[in-house]
């Protein structure tokens, strides 16, 4: 049951969302902690559900919760304070209950590709438990976030 | 209605908690990031409430949270990564729906005290509006949190 | 040796830097967790440099470090995932090695004034300890951030 | 050059750090935030370090340090405030310049085994760039945590 979003393997179906490393995010060693990436992926991962026409806020007023199952991050090079990402997001696969985002890191100020990253997240319902993610819903995560 | 508790302006009913910074607590400055010391001022006031009988977990099950509704923080030397720092915490005053909390923050090791810093935080009910302190939970913050 | 600076107690030198609540920044209670403001903050204040001319990165390239020594923080009114917030900021004062930001916080998406807060600055050397604020910095810090 | 460390393979030369999940951990989901499991690796690693006989800040202080390069987290039962979370941490693997840290979970609050991790430690020298681990603090990360 699990589909495959062949669409979106050439990225057609992601978007971008630009944040400024603030100075909070660094740690001694003179560069972003890397656990400030989860902050980076979870922002734009908000932006595509906004593009995609319903917002996480929204998704959650009507029960659904998409807590992390799994998270991967490769760290490939190193990002600093102040400087401008490109976090660019989209849908790669959807299952019955579970969706799978990835994501890469595309440091403007240093013009690096600087992370890759996936994570895969299960649809919760009121009773803490995983549930099928609805039709409407499903729909909503394979539309297009582009089209307005 | 507001009550100095006398008992505890010379520390009598203060308790301590020992914290050793984490790397992720560091900015690039190479010490504790200014808004890390929220997260141990946190830790102290859970550590608090425990001693005095109630955790904050008992508490909100029973509806009332205490958000804060002023932060006060002096940063009086470095603390940096790896440093064991012991945060004392009492409490100060009661009113009729706020606490008072006063903190230090005594480093060990650079054996420097390092900080003040109190926070006023309001009880606030299922409808997320301040409320009058209930009486049995008054009693609790009254008390002694040395005493078993 | 302290100066006021008068220009901008009607906030004429105030920029907005206008963030949008990250699900990372709450916690349980359902609103932004009271350490988040700092991290806020922190971004407005590094806005307000980038708009007076020099960055902190640039700053701290000359080897000058801004580190607060105190943060005070008032919580008007909750503030919520994904809720846009315009943080205004401005120089309030400047003494010979220390420089005082207030902020206030105009939650967008609720319409309330939601969170008055200011922190003193330092300026720190390469030997970690206070200096002088060097008259060229000073300038650029008694500059209007909104002309460019 | 890899070596896997057939020791540690069966935990032999894991140890565990204790930690009580903070309020600031947490998000509106009312669990721990996805990304605050990585402070807690960090804090478990580098109590593995000082265990080894060299913390990290000893190490740091010699001009090397760890950047991850891959993260890996997979989040198995949820986390929650206050949960007393037993971290175990030990080292699986040690390349040229890389080190492999694997983790499990166990909260004791709950009595589950509530997460499995991973991380990849890069040595990276004065100049910003991967080196070889030196033979001295080679041996130190081979040798037993739990040995006196």
């Amino acid at each position: 049951m699990s589909e495959k979003i062949k669409k979106t393997t050439d990225h057609v179906h992601a978007i971008v969302d630009k944040i400024q490393v603030r100075y909070g995010e660094t740690d001694q060693m003179g560069h972003a902690y890397y656990g400030s990436y989860a902050l980076w992926l979870e922002q734009a991962r908000g932006t595509l559900f906004r593009k995609l026409g319903k917002t996480v806020k929204e998704i959650e007023q009507e029960n659904i919760k998409f807590p992390a199952v799994e998270l991967n991050i490769k760290y490939i090079r190193e990002i600093k304070y102040d400087d401008i990402i490109a976090v660019k997001v989209w849908i790669e696969e959807i299952t019955r209950a579970a969706v799978l985002f990835k994501y890469t890191i595309f440091n403007e100020t240093t013009e690096e590709h600087s992370c890759e990253a996936y994570s895969w997240h299960v649809a919760m319902g009121k009773e803490r438990k995983a549930i099928t993610i609805p039709d409407d819903l499903r729909k909503i995560l394979q539309s297009n976030p582009n089209k307005s």
